[in-house]
């Protein structure tokens, strides 16, 4: 038996188990998909294709596909927010965009509202200034940003919330993968920064879904 | 001018500008906390050495000194926590105890209470059970851990509250100075994960800090 | 000639030579088939893909080959366990299972039992505690683990049998293929483990297979 | 509190707590040592110091330091094998002596014998077959080696028992603390290798033991 | 014969030789500088500790230690700018200060004009602001920063003049050693960054004074 | 919106925003386009595959496309040099080329000349030496090479000029990508030479551009 | 011109220019390849994939194209070896052939005999001993081996000839495509060994043609 | 008993064994020379510091300490040439002295004539070739340097010996220990080098002396 779904999940962290659908094979995951769906009010899977979304939809046409954040979303309820307040999702280019998808769908699966404020990057901080008083008044701060990562420094010191920050792979050459952010990021001079695997936007999604619910 | 300080932190931040003490002469030091203490109610320095800390209390009496945590507090208060709740800080060996005290102290400052939960780690799992209860009912949770970093992933698995971890340079060869704990924690297989800097538990408490203090 | 085989191997390590496939044209590999099925009982060949696997099918119909486990097995007699005892490995994620197969057709090949315990990863440790019987009854434990590979540890401190720990390659970014979880093992802070390569489902089993053989 | 003592950890492993001595004061040290005592027939810990030592041994003299494996050792009893077979502790230079020493003495705490045959590494490849005699007697075989680590692979070339491999990080350069000998034993192209930390005497002749206990 | 002096250098580069101290014993650094001052006007050494500053200034008491910036300066003119303008060195905190020295210092002996403007990190944007006409009235900006570098990334965005960034060794942990800083730097999203090794302050001054030098 | 354009990037740093095409899809890059056109005189995108640049071309016929360079140009002045004197572009080998192109394209795009000097790599280092009058009468000097990148170091400790050195993915295994020919460039032990990314011709080409406009 | 050709070679180092194909155009190729047979006897081109020797070989049909080697040779005579003696070529496994080829050949063009011995590697080394008095035979040694590159220290510990070591790509996981087999090699504890870059058999047998040809 | 000498090498290698001197005590290191003594004419040992050598001289006063090589040589013969040509060791800075010296006095050990041409670095380049034509008359070439290790290109592209490259740990930050000389010359685009060890002028020197050895 390939799976041993964790059912209990939603009780301990009180968030339904998450597939994890890289190297899948379409068939797998219907099979954890209609386990899941038998007990789960919400059944998330994370790192989908084309190809494994058609499967899944085939059987289940409701399930929401969101390509460019390659999430599958079978939800028994639409997507109302049901606190007060906000999650910051902030990216520092056009090229961070899937994955500030993928956190902000994350955090609405978490029952809370996402905004979007993308392409805000270090190279022309005044776009960071301009949506400053939206960022402020958001519960929660995701960061996202590639190439050097520098924005989370700056976010975090002018901001009195946490930042959950992403390291994306977008770049090339000694940027390797996402590292020189991901370390840009775990060094920040200024505080209040934690940080998640690069191109994890679901993981930071799902952190900052976890604060804000907390949070009112 | 060697200095140029950030009187406006507070007010942005909700957190006055902290001293980062390694590499700075005593004289550096005293220069600066003679300023800061002019117009900040609290004065914190991390990764002070013995020979800095006695050079500030030559001057400054009244300010304490933990060593273990490496930390100066330069207080006009007595530490009482002024919100409901507490942090929990879990370390999974007892060679993580400093890492543990600074980001226990840190959470003070912040007005916080602080709960250390020491050698619980996943070598003998049956301790971190017996606290669990504890950890559980904490508001948000600092998980430090040195060689494999294991405890994060686990305590992550079976609570709902957010979880930032902080690895450790403990352990020796392929651990490479803390770098086997960070990788390990930034690959949570569990959710609801963020990670600061290897020995960062600074870092870590004040990232909890900030979260306490929104989520009463 | 570009292969000198090693007739001697049994003879000398109680196993025969072992065919990395890796890269062999499948012209190589039927001329290397060709000459140890004259000579060995069982001629096994690792990392095999489907077009290798059906140019060895042609010639020899009776091989046998484990597609998710990619290997070749010409064996001469059923597989029956010929002792005592079993092999149990535990695999943390669904992803693991092509690993996890790799390892249990290598024990079966050394005439054990293999046991496979599939997605008990400590997201939801209790799945694994489920199974904890089990896996204490077996003789030798093969521990298959990626993104942060903690299962390792926490199996090691639950057992009073060796652990042979094989990280794999399943996550992304600082996952770095695989090596997070490679210096996870590597750095158990639980004791009675021991590592092979990054996706080594065959080096494991060997060894548990080697153990298993003299432990009764 | 700053230790959370396992004392069941005999009961599930059947070797009681360890104690990993790098970075506790001798306070700690003694504190741990005074409790382990009433509840252990065996109270082992490694990486000691001498400084370290003198403290424990002022309260117990009856304890033995080891000091080129730097092991403190509390037992009731002498060390007489309870058990048949021995274990083979094989070292390629004399830089790997106190490695050697750390694994042989892990070994004899868990009653076995332990057999050491040191400097007989690669360079000079005669020394070994001089020996192989006697390594291929063992029930389990522990093979240390810095600088390249080509021991581990040849030694599991010409033997029929587990080969536990433990790099050190004798060498320079591009050793990089023992990273290449690491490297090297963990892509071993002879089977039946897995692989401990780096310096990892202790760990190597844990899993030995354990492998020798069950074997007999 | 252990020096081969480049008595041409100045003739090919418009600057003379500079002696690399690290690691020459107080002899060969008074042996070279021997030989130096027959020839140049300026002798200019870098990486000196006091040891080796003591055995050359009891030789020629008139050469100039700068103790911060680790330089020797022997000079037969006093330090007056000989050209309009001047090089900004903009440094992100107070622990890179001696960095910052050793660039201005290499400036000066360009016959620039160096202004140090210090601590003025990320962490309190503004304080870059406050500065922001005075950098921008510089023809050409080095940039210093340790931890995560970002302040290159954010000056370059603000300014029309050359960057040359300065990653150091400030920090800890993830840090390695100034490589966080210095792959930041390699991966700013602004442009008209062009990075010199970790705290190499010199190397920084002598392109910044090179490029103001042919700009004037 | 997955773009927030930097509109006033001309007036701060005297050069408009340039688009980074890798990874924008077709679509993302025309609505780009599009806006900066209406807004720049000068509109250029980086890294841009055959595929993208067809769908700009197919809006606007009179953008170039640079195939080597992977640029897209779009201007409204033909490319005349505005100033005297020129850059030289020095390449190490023939594979260097489209690196080369990258960096002579921007310099133009800046207004300045640019001569490409290619294939004049160490191996054959008399071909630098013919080509030298013409690299020491440039303003600055781009230095291109992949492999061990040495050329960096040797140019620089033949001229008087600024050298922008930038390291090329060409090469394999211990190359590492280009990171060889990186740290190789870092620590020139000739003065004068600052990096830019693996492969970043544009970045060069920025910094060079900048540098050359200043100088007259 | 995107290529400078180095017509000088022969006369400095007995030995023409060698074209580096890979990343170049079949037109670039034909272009080089032209110039280069009207200078020299000799036009060897390594990294040829099959589209470039098409290319190459519909223009000088008399060119050989060496698949397994991907090496295009161009040469006015046969080959036959010019002086007395061998090279020896020695590969531990199967999938080492490949850079055997490219090795031997190479040898070939500088007017040596090759022979090759593959597929000796440790796992069974009997096998390398039954071919020992061949490789002793041996002017000199080119060591070819992957995985983790034992077999140079072997070798190396049982002649008295130079050993060129290529480490090769071939393994996976911790073998970090070829590091862990360079490593291993330059830390080899047997002396008289020399490594080239990874899957270099280019240059290794370069080197030891160079050494063959000076050595009667 | 912690060593078993290699008795027999002098015969299969025609040098015999040398002591490693790195972290053994001076105890074993007169154990080991005792012993060697009795076998061998010649008894070399390397990396032996003042300590170690002292303890050495004591019991044989004619052992010859060679400190900056760090060399201890027990000859019974004066050091005389015994055959014609040389090797020539060539090191580009200052700090490279050592080195140097460690390859010149192993060279010698094998009999022949060691000419080191010091400090002729890149950065100087006429200072090469100002001893270009000693250079050329070695019969093998030992080229050593830290920083950047641009000379061993340089040097390759020039002669037509053999060059073997010595990368050292001169240098500091991204210099990586001598990491970024390494991987300089192993990825040299001038032919005909090979590399050994960071700082191993002894391996450099051995295999000098035996390509010397057999070439005459
Ligand atoms: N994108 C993701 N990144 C990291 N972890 C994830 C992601 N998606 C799911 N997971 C977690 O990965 C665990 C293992 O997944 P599986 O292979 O599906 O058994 C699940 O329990 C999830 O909590
Ligand atoms: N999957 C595997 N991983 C590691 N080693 C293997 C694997 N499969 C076979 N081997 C070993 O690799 C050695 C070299 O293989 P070959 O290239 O076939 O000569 C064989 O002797 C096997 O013992
Ligand atoms: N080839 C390149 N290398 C590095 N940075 C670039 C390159 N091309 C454009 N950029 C910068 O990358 C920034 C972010 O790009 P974008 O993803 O387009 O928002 C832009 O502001 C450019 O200044
Ligand atoms: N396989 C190879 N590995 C390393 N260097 C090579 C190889 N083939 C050719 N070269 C060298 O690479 C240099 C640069 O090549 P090119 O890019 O052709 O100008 C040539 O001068 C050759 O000496
Ligand atoms: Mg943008
Ligand atoms: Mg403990
Ligand atoms: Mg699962
Ligand atoms: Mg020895
Ligand atoms: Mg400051
Ligand atoms: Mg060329
Ligand atoms: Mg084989
Ligand atoms: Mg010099």
């Amino acid at each position: 038996e390939y799976a041993t779904l964790d059912l209990d999940r939603n009780r301990r962290t009180g968030f339904p188990e998450v597939v994890y659908g890289a190297g899948k094979s379409p068939e797998q995951l219907v099979g954890i998909f209609s386990r899941l769906r038998e007990h789960q009010e919400l059944v998330l899977a994370t790192r989908i294709n084309e190809e494994q979304a058609e499967a899944v939809l085939r059987h289940w046409p409701d399930v929401r596909y969101e390509k460019e954040a390659r999430l599958l979303i079978g939800a028994q309820k639409p997507f109302e927010p049901v606190r007060e307040g906000y999650v910051a999702i902030v990216a520092a280019g056009t090229s961070d965009w899937p994955v500030a998808q993928e956190a902000a769908w994350t955090v609405r699966c978490f029952g809370s509202e996402a905004r979007v404020i993308a392409d805000v990057g270090v190279a022309g901080i005044h776009r960071l200034f301009q949506r400053l008083d939206e960022i402020r008044g958001a519960a929660v701060i995701v960061c996202i940003a590639g190439m050097e990562g520098a924005l989370a420094s700056v976010l975090a010191g002018l901001v009195d919330k946490p930042v959950i920050a992403v390291p994306t792979s977008v770049g090339y050459g000694a940027n390797l993968g996402g590292i020189a952010a991901l370390l840009s990021m775990l060094n920040s001079c200024a505080n209040g920064v934690a940080v998640v695997n690069i191109d994890n936007g679901f993981g930071a999604g799902y952190l900052a879904g976890m604060i804000h619910r907390q949070s009112v």
